[in-house]
């Protein structure tokens, strides 16, 4: 029994650890309260935390009985982790600090027509950039958190080339915990980030909790049937929120008209049909906000289906708040978050639904790669459980009597 | 802290009641083994059930070194739950044992018109009805689960009236938890059941717990958008699943066709326009398999719709499985079956699912409401969680110098 033991006794430590973070500030009697754990185990947890440098004393708090207790507070600046959010487009890093706090931010050309190998030294070099222009010792970085629409398949090589524990997520899970990591939506929130870059996609938690799916396709919605005689998507239906309205049917329907291509200049019209849609949306929600009324239309008749599938979304797993993040998002939410609160505030079933746009989009999907690496140390496994006391448990197995 | 102590013991002497019945035999170090609670705790909680008469020694097993262990078995026939679907239509009453297996069923006649105290009356009087056929002491029946389109707001009454404890819930999470709890889909599955009685709506169950969300409405796919443009819903929306294609839509539909109307003998066509949708939905699905081409059009038409909307919800959930369950199912499953099936395999995005017609769709709400009866008494509240042992926990907080 020394595997799920062991196991538990690193959770109990994740646990103390995450309780004192979402705190801020705490007493070890505090802890004793919000935990459930007895005293004596918060006791030697806090000491090991301490020794580590994690955890730090900071002062005294008036109790209400006139005697006076320690306080504990997270050390934000014992440890670090890297968030890498790989996409055609751009590869953004950033550095966060054990809060979630931004410490370095770093953003680079995209990968699109790279082999695999060249990108995995590129992003070395990258990361080695990100460490030394923020001055952080190597040591104190827990990993490296690498999300992408499609999880990337060289892990293994990064952990090689950097030196760094990997780990891979999709870049709307990653946005969703992110947006719940920095404070944006409360601790047990049952919401969705809307992730739009190159395509559509959903983060999803459910009661505080990642809902990834048994097979981690959770959130498609970009699959969403929003017209059974729609045109065929290449996933095999007909009427997909992505073939109807995502940004690829966007640009294309810009590309097919000659004016707007000339007035936003997009890259990609009859030369270029192969070019990265994103720079191609970009182009089209600026002349949209300069005004031009065709820009403008594609975009709100986008924002409609959109909109139909939010709420389809919203009803299916009873959500309390949506947010709009991701590279598209970033330049386009404007034209999309009043088109989503109208169908929301109208056409919910159940009750109000907080729709806003993260004020970090374009790099809500790299904050949220290093959150996960954060949350591995910070969150025990059984998120949102308080787990009892785990010392009894090497109690060998001894049978009383029926 | 005797709050929290007291709800950690009960959770546990559930979890081990509930690996019991999962496991059908398992001695006192398989328990164990499948819990990791210490071998003390163990001994305690079973013979506190074998005292309670809930488990039961059953002979011994040979063990691999030769030592021959005492199996354990749930008492089947020690507690039973009664479950009521309040439809409409009908309302169903089962008496189901503490495994889940149904020992009495009756159905009577819908409540539609009736003032609520004639219908806690009524029921107070079927469930008597269903206890004296089945004669089962009344001291044996742990409580009784009520379930509906929307929750019933007579719990209170009813109590008083039966005397037994009432649990409220709606009509498709109740199928989805019966599903699950009869071992029809996998302990840990991420599945839904797909409900149709005089609306539709789905059960969600994701990783083998249920997901109600925050307001208690998740899977109000009835309230999906199939068309941006579509006709206008009572919810405020467009294009809803529920006024395309469920069953009010598919009786307003025949009803305005004057020979089919004849033909399936409908009872509400112009003289009773208020007729409850259910029986003249069952009348159109026989007429179908009496081979009336119309009634047939109609139901399929219903079933792309309905086959959209649920490739959309395994998209959202990344289902593993979908069931059709509800008396509209029952009666119409063999004609959405096959469409539902041509759909999730043409055009899931991630993965195949699995679609099955429920073997009790009639029955299965009332089936689910008697399950959550005994999910109270066999699940611990974390459910799929395991508790370490909680004895340390009666400790008091002593603090050792950090």
């Amino acid at each position: 029994m020394s595997g799920p033991v062991r196991a538990t006794r690193a959770s109990t430590r994740a646990a103390v650890l995450d309780l004192v973070r979402a705190a801020g500030t705490i007493s070890r009697v505090g802890l004793v309260n919000a935990s459930g754990l007895t005293g004596g185990t918060i006791s030697t947890v806090v000491r090991g935390l301490i020794d580590e440098g994690l955890v730090a004393e900071t002062g005294h708090a008036e109790s209400t009985g006139g005697k006076r207790r320690v306080m504990l507070q997270l050390n934000h600046f014992a440890r670090y982790a890297i968030g890498v959010h790989l996409d055609d487009a751009r590869i953004t890093y950033v550095l966060t600090n054990l809060g979630g706090a931004v410490v370095a931010r770093i953003s680079r050309a995209g990968a699109a027509r790279e082999e695999p190998a060249a990108v995995v030294a590129r992003m070395a070099r990258e990361v080695d950039a990100l460490i030394d222009s923020a001055g952080v010792e190597r040591g104190r970085i827990l990993g490296l958190g690498l999300v992408s629409a499609r999880p990337a398949r060289f892990g293994p090589e990064l952990e090689r080339a950097t030196g760094l524990p990997v780990v891979l997520d999709n870049d709307a899970t990653a946005a969703a915990i992110g947006e719940h990591w920095s404070g944006g939506v409360g601790v047990t929130a049952t919401f969705a980030a809307l992730y739009m870059g190159s395509e559509i996609g959903a983060g999803v938690l459910l009661g505080g909790t990642t809902h990834r799916g048994p097979s981690g396709h959770a959130g498609a919605i970009g699959h969403a049937c929003l017209d059974v005689d729609g045109p065929p998507c290449p996933c095999g239906g007909r009427g997909c929120l992505e073939v109807l309205a995502g940004p690829a049917a966007v640009v294309a329907a810009a590309r097919r008209d000659r004016a707007l291509s000339r007035a936003a200049g997009l890259t990609g019209a009859r030369t270029r049909p192969r070019a990265p849609v994103a720079a191609d949306f970009a182009a089209i929600s600026r002349a949209a906000r300069q005004g031009d009324a065709r820009a403008l239309a594609l975009l709100e008749r986008s924002a409609r289906y959109v909109a139909a599938a939010a709420r389809t979304l919203a009803n299916a797993l009873d959500l309390e708040a949506l947010v709009l993040t991701g590279p598209s998002f970033a330049i386009a939410g404007s034209v999309y978050l009043p088109v989503l609160r109208e169908e929301l505030d109208r056409a919910f079933a159940a009750h109000p639904v907080a729709v806003r746009l993260s004020p970090s989009a374009a790099s809500a999907a790299a904050i949220g790669a290093a959150a996960i690496v954060l949350q591995s140390e910070l969150v025990p496994r059984h998120q949102g459980v308080r787990l009892p006391d785990d010392l009894a448990a090497d109690e060998p197995p001894v049978f009383q009597p029926a």
